[in-house]
């Protein structure tokens, strides 16, 4: 096992299920704590603000501080900052996406709208539906959080941002620029944050379909931990590998 | 021109546009009732009840009854009473699909859902659509009124049924069956309704690809009139053609 400097790690299925931590990566990230070494928790979750990330994880005893929680909604606001500033951005979600879009300084408007952001909107209305439609129609930009269809609840598998940004995609004809896992650029901004280089850095995540291919589409090594949603047996009728798979992170030496 | 014995008329595009009328079918409708010739207006407005359906065409002086209209939402709750019996219902719709339901006598359940039916629905909130995507998870069966991906509006094209219920189909894997045009199900329905032999009647409509698909899928002779969505322009790309194209209403001789 190669030593890295610095760590992207998945939340769900990597260091808790739903409400019950994973004790491995309590240890793991004690271990990361011990020998000083970075880590940045990497998130879909487009709804909910950093603080409030640490502040679930820190009473799961695993160390974070708001500064060590990188979500795709702040990936997506500093993606619209550097790609349209100045523009008009209209914003459809929850609190983590607003108030990620509110600290990115970017004007937030209902007329005249430049790029439609969307990410997951359990508050979701026609209304909002029909003012992003009408604005991509007119041409405004269409981006998008992340595409994560389902979304685990202890009901069952909900309606995901993927699925409601589908409303959008499937009226007006246009699919959005994705932001989050998989995609490359929520690595790239997390490794700006992070301060590490791509080849010094191991993201760690539990989905092969998002953390690791966001890792293998960034040109970042990926490690799978079986603790999640992605199963030895799916890796089977998978070309491209991740770098690592163990069972549990206790097996791997920092 | 080949006479026919009853008639399926679209209504927006055929015999109005929005808020305005279209004078041709006005007195195309005329002529029919002066022949005392049968007809049925057939709309995959799923959200209307046929008598205000009816009373917006009298307004218009197009002569029309409530039993002269046959909406999408009530093929579908006769689908749904004929093909899944004593089943329980879960209806995401407006006015006309929760009424078509009622007037069916479906059991509509909240709970252990056989049938999720799902039509445009304005008022959609994101519980709707978990109880649909965890019943549709767990095996329901997925009916969906039509799939029409755009409804016209004054401030143009908003997110239609076929947008809305996509939230269902992407976020399960399950594709819905689905009732209005362009399948067959709606036109053999309002056939039943209207009492006229398949190879007597004709399917009158201005959009191919919901109208006269319809038609020709149900296998009844079609009338495409060029006063709406279709031009003769989008014609020449298709193989299937209408079995005639006019471009209004006057041209056609009963």
């Amino acid at each position: 096992m190669k030593k890295y400097a610095g760590y992207l790690i998945d939340l769900d299925g990597t260091v808790y299920n739903g409400t019950e931590r994973i004790d491995a990566a309590v240890q793991f990230v004690k271990e990361l704590n011990r020998l000083q070494l970075p880590y940045l928790f990497l998130t879909n979750n487009s709804t909910k603000h950093p603080k409030d990330v640490a502040k679930k994880l820190m009473e799961m005893d695993i160390q974070a501080t708001e500064e060590q929680v990188f979500t795709t909604s702040m990936a997506t606001a500093q993606y619209v900052k550097e790609h349209y500033p100045n523009k008009r951005i209209y914003p459809i979600g929850e609190e983590g996406l607003h108030k990620a879009i509110a600290s990115a300084d970017l004007t937030v408007a209902e007329t005249d709208i430049d790029v439609v952001v969307m990410g997951l909107d359990r508050e979701i209305t026609y209304e909002k539906l029909a003012i992003g439609a009408l604005a991509i129609r007119n041409g405004a930009t269409f981006i998008a959080t992340n595409g994560d269809v389902a979304l685990p609840s202890e009901r069952g598998f909900l309606p995901g941002t993927g699925s409601i940004i589908s409303v959008l995609s499937v009226t007006t004809g246009v699919e959005p620029k994705f932001i989050g896992k998989p995609e490359a650029i929520i690595v790239e901004q997390a490794l700006a944050v992070l301060g590490t280089k791509k080849e010094d850095t191991l993201m760690i995540g539990d989905n092969y379909d998002t953390d690791i291919l966001a890792g293998i589409n960034a040109g970042i090594d990926a490690l799978l931990v079986l603790t999640g949603v992605t199963t030895k047996e799916d890796l089977t009728a998978i070309d491209v590998k991740p770098t690592y798979t163990i069972d549990s992170l206790t097996e791997w030496k920092l």
